[in-house]
């Protein structure tokens, strides 16, 4: 990629690099990029994957399995079918597992909205009377995702971060954390492919996390299972089953499974889980039962037509991965090219196996200013310290690169960008 | 109807009727029904008008007249098309008119929840710390809709009765209530064919509603507009414009306005709308981006196609008119055959002009005992009570009939059962 406009910079640079870094980036300002890696959107040819869902289910086609019309009220559990169909790939047994609406960040969102205005199984109290006491407060593994913490800001649920590692969050802060405080009620957790690094929360993780001591008797994982079948290579990676290690750690409740088509079928015209014990389970139906009377089950339906069972799904999902895979190719390649192995240079970036980000971290006290370039050239990425609680990362280091719904050539036009970037952002810190 | 098995008691009956009445139910129970006028559903036949539904979108439409590709994330105010159509229909304009999910129940759900959680324009202070004060209340006009009673139940708001009239809400009550009290914060209303009375409210009330005084300056009309295009007879009844009149008398925020296609399209499978002021629709959006990143705006194109324009929607709404108004023609003729002209015998009840449920009042302390012996005859009706605050109908007299969901024979043999219950109730009291 060296040529008249580019530089390559596979060391960090130096004050002495700065010149030749300024220049690089008034050229890629000349270019009059227009390019945006800021959501993780699918791209319009994955969501063509799933068109046959637009004519489903078909004129005469309108009953389950059981003979129920679908088309009317009632069904609060959502298609039988259609649990059964994610029970094996959420991890939930399919009579704890509720399809529900088009967004799971709908349901993370309004289970936080009951357990705030009623006691979930275990609670002393509802979370709106221990807020007005002690406050309450939820682990923030960092980087994390942004519209989780979004739902804490929104409610006055103070976010406390903890670091993550490879593994998922560092267990012994968690630990050490969760057993402290009785206001601290839950932990966020995208277990696979997590958002923004990609990594995959290790066994061990997932054991501890079942089976630590927690100060408050109605402590809740949410476990985001976002990514469950969203592979980007051959490996189907897999993760500890958390309601079974919940359970047999005597923690049954501990556990609010969520996952949704999002990113399967269609982004917004999707279905979304629910899964837990049955107390949990019971509980959540119980408050929904006061707020609808039965989910989109026709659009269910589609689903499992267009789904079929199982292979069915591993099919799409290869499908997406074809699709997928080559823009975090050009990612990682680009990168390297342009700054040196991962770590070695100015940039240190992950190359996950599944899921839809790559998280990029610079020099510190750069992503702030690595952002800001891009823009003035084009480059739309999401906002330095989007991956922590209240947009502030202490270190101002991690840019999280969305690399789904441009396309390919736009990708790497924009990483190359981007690298110009932190090159021109890196050495101006050295100086 | 008069045969072996029937009796005829066009007056209120007398202990002298017991022994014959007695002999009627005996008669009817013998009969072995099995039959359900309990919920407001539509029937198969109704759903079957809007099966193109199941088809469209079709294969190769997905985007809207700006060319938003709608299977992706975004457009949290809905279909710009779906808005637009709705909006002279629900008295909204569009762009204060949101197109959401499948349920307006969860949009009033929604709304409760935000405005206990958040301050709602005008508010001093969250409803869930005025509540922990000095509790919070809604105005309830009986009979009413359980699932708005149910809301309030389910998050702790007290219900004051109000009794309604042919013209909606007592309104004196209603003012006087309304300015008393500063955790008076809202008022249920089913403004047109209203559930289960089928009253209209008049312009008056409509403009008293937007004119009184509030001693709550957060105070807010639930306005859910659910029969607004559910016509049983020619009359397109037509409602004064409750968002008009109350940014006429300087209370633009009063009034949230709620609406669906449940009884339109399908029951399950519709869209929801709500509609206000700009500073309430921007307080509602600002919450709802913290749960969802956009409705499923394909089920909403699907919507639009079918339904083509405000014609399309008639034409749709007077198919299921030939459908609905047989069932309620054979309620009133098969109660007046049996118990004599409403308010003469036994009996009175409502002949509304639209929507889904007749009103059926008998002799004091009766309601529940008709229930209870309609249920032993294998004829499934409301609980008595459901219409009334807590279940508790303190005059023990109203029972909502439901005859849509049910075959016009089916319908024809449960009212006609329901007589036979009637008459043998008021026997026993009589005695």
């Amino acid at each position: 990629m060296a040529n008249g406009r580019h530089i390559v910079t596979t060391r960090t640079p130096t004050p002495a690099d700065l010149p030749a870094a300024q220049t690089a980036f008034r050229a890629l300002v000349d270019r009059g990029l227009k390019l945006d890696l800021t959501r993780g959107k699918p791209a319009a040819d994955q969501l063509d994957l799933s068109n046959d869902l637009l004519g489903f289910p078909g004129r005469a086609t309108f009953s389950d399995a059981a003979g129920t019309d679908l088309r009317n009220y009632g069904g609060p559990a959502g298609l039988p079918e259609l649990r059964a169909l994610f029970a094996p790939f959420l991890q939930v047994p399919a009579d704890r597992l509720l399809a529900l609406g088009n967004s799971s960040l709908t349901v993370m969102h309004d289970t936080v909205v009951h357990a705030l205005l009623s006691e979930i199984p275990g609670a002393k109290r509802r979370w709106v009377e221990e807020q007005a006491d002690t406050g309450i407060a939820f682990l923030c593994p960092v980087p994390g995702y942004d519209r989780h913490f979004s739902i804490c800001e929104r409610f006055g649920i103070d976010m406390i971060p903890v670091p993550m590692t490879p593994d998922g969050p560092d267990m012994d802060v968690v630990e050490r954390l969760a057993a402290s405080e009785p206001r601290i009620k839950g932990i966020w957790c995208v277990p696979k492919y997590s958002n923004p690094d990609g990594a995959v929360y290790s066994d061990a993780t997932v054991r501890r996390l079942a089976e630590m001591p927690t100060a408050a008797p109605d402590f809740r994982i949410f476990w985001d299972n976002a990514y469950a079948v969203h592979h980007l290579t051959e490996e189907e990676v897999e993760i500890a089953d958390i309601l079974a290690e919940c359970e047999a750690a005597g923690h049954a409740d501990r556990a609010f499974v969520f996952g949704s088509t999002s990113k399967v079928t269609f982004a917004s015209a999707g279905v979304a889980f629910f899964g837990s014990s049955r107390a949990n389970v019971e509980w959540l139906q119980s408050k929904l039962a006061k707020s609808t009377i039965g989910p989109d089950k026709v659009n269910q339906l589609r689903h499992v037509i267009f789904l079929r069972d199982g292979d069915g799904l591993r099919a799409l999902m290869a499908r997406h991965r074809a699709l997928l895979a080559p823009k975090f190719e050009a990612v990682d390649r680009i990168l390297t090219e342009r700054l040196g192995a991962s770590g070695e240079g100015p940039g240190e970036w992950t190359n996950p196996k599944g899921g839809y980000f790559i998280s990029l971290r610079v020099p510190e006290g750069c992503a702030a200013r690595v952002v800001a370039l891009a823009k003035e050239a084009g480059i739309a990425l999401t906002p330095a310290g989007a991956t922590h609680p209240y947009g502030q990362d202490p270190e101002d280091r991690t840019i999280r690169l969305a690399p789904t719904f441009a396309t390919l050539a736009d990708v790497e036009a924009a990483v190359d960008g981007v690298a110009t970037c932190v090159q021109l952002a890196a050495a101006e810190k050295a100086v």
